[in-house]
């Protein structure tokens, strides 16, 4: 089965498009356990990030379709770190959700190979080859150009799904994004539109699913409402992951556009909103009460959302 | 004292712009040890690439200037990988080289935060902070514009360094780096030159060393020759990390034109032909062998680019 099928089955299973991001910014975790991190070692910290993460997603995993590690968070923290974020990754799997390697990754040849089969291969592969991070599907940088996602495609036929960057969701994101760029004389693109029809070209060279959607995704901002819509016009087979929802400012309804008749073909991915949603009121504070918090909200997003969208 | 006055001090020194890349990329690994590491686990791995990239560190230490570790072959193999990383950089800074992260990072806001603290931060701080890698500068993806880079901006007053990806070396670079953007109307510009006044931007706003560079560079891949001298005259205050000399294809001479009357400017970077000199041949097999091949292929490369540039 191909990762759209997957996921589409899950969405429609869950009645829910939610991704929830697995941000362990340490800056702001619950003032009791950036307490007990002072003067601890990398080890002891990552054990601390560990926990709260599989609080989270033992609170969320019913309302939510996917975890998105962001891998910045984790590497922070070293070898420890990347220890924690396979432990992460093999629960989440357990429990049923997609994971998204949040790893922007873009690199050439046999590098993009290496990454590819770090953070795609299996955890567990029966081949004797090594054991890779196993998340269903990773985000990945296009800077680099077609070289830098063949490695990463390789992975489409076994099941494992890309999203390629087009329209970030960060204010600076068109810097480079919204360069115009001239494919003929009379029609001028933006670069993030390049980015995208990079992904329909590898997106065009595998299969689709039943479901319609190709495992090639691109990443765009739900924060460009004009930009979101544009992208969801030129490119109806590619599934959409779009950050910028709660924290950055974007609403359920601001996305609605990117969703089928059927409430496929987008994920919702929020991270401090879910993750952190208490985090700062000491009335709550406490391993039960955080979970309870992150579930609530990834439960709210989910209905929110919902209510902007449709299921067959 | 700025990363580009350090540099350029270490480049005098030595006579030596070589970079030596630490890209082990286990299917060029010399056959005795490709058979050790079959059927091994990922720490078992690990160890024998830190022990032979150790031996490529000690073999050409003396004629270059700095390593460049390839982090991707080292995140392949998880936890164990990074903790193989972290020890090489320790040992390659102990051996008074500079470290040059070639991670391709490229995130927004509190993520790219989390990586800069970790490829720039020291590896022993003395302000009760989190450990890093302590690399001396990092290598920066810049598809999601300024706000990526800052982060790892304000690593330059503490003696860091960047480099941020102008023109790759491979061959499809060209897929978004050579698109024409417009900037005034009768003045088209390729993303890649878009890209190198991102770097010259935050250079602009950092102080420029005694030596007349600044801390922020631009990878230009020394397989397009016309694009390094436009690049070159553009940004004169900017070093060059050169990638693809040897295996790419690339000679000395073609990036002659990178350097000052002084020999400074660039930083030619190889990997394979230095690491793997003589991996394959039987006759040179065994820890020895391999590290007195590095160091020859490491000599022959200082000598031949010392022909083509000169030093004050």
């Amino acid at each position: 089965m191909t990762f759209a099928d997957h996921l589409v089955q899950s969405v429609q299973k869950k009645r829910s498009s939610v991704i929830v991001g697995l941000d362990p910014h340490l800056k702001l975790f619950p003032h009791e356990l950036r307490v007990a991190m002072q003067g601890k070692s990398r080890d002891q910290i990552a054990k601390i990030v560990e926990e709260y993460c599989t609080l989270i997603i033992e609170g969320t995993y019913e309302f939510v379709v996917g975890v998105k590690p962001q891998v910045a968070f984790f590497e922070r923290l070293g070898p420890a770190g990347f220890a924690a974020l396979e432990k992460l990754v093999k629960l989440a799997s357990s429990r049923g959700l997609v994971v998204i390697s949040d790893c922007k990754r873009g690199d050439i040849g046999s590098t993009a190979e290496a990454y590819a089969e770090y953070h795609l291969g299996s955890a567990s592969p029966t081949d004797n080859s090594i054991p890779g991070l196993g998340a269903d599907a990773a985000t990945l940088s296009p800077y680099l150009g077609a070289d830098s996602i063949g490695p990463f495609a390789r992975f489409l036929d076994e099941g494992r799904g890309i999203f390629i960057l087009a329209k970030t969701s960060n204010p600076g994101s068109g810097d480079l994004q919204d360069r115009l760029t001239t494919v003929i004389p009379e029609d001028k693109i933006p670069i993030y539109r390049v980015s995208a029809q990079l992904a329909q070209s590898i997106a065009d060279k595998h299969a689709i699913g039943d479901c319609g959607y190709s495992s090639v995704g691109i990443v765009v901002g739900a924060t460009f409402p004009a930009q979101m819509a544009e992208l969801r016009d030129a490119h109806p087979r590619l599934i959409f992951l779009l950050p910028g929802i709660g924290a950055q400012g974007a609403t359920a309804s601001d996305v609605s556009v990117c969703f089928d008749k059927n409430g496929n073909g987008a994920l919702v991915s929020a991270s401090r909103s879910i993750m952190f949603a208490k985090a700062g009121i000491d009335s709550t504070s406490g391993p039960g009460a955080w979970r309870d918090a992150a579930r609530e909200s990834a439960l709210a997003l989910r209905d929110d959302l919902n209510r902007a969208i449709s299921y067959r």
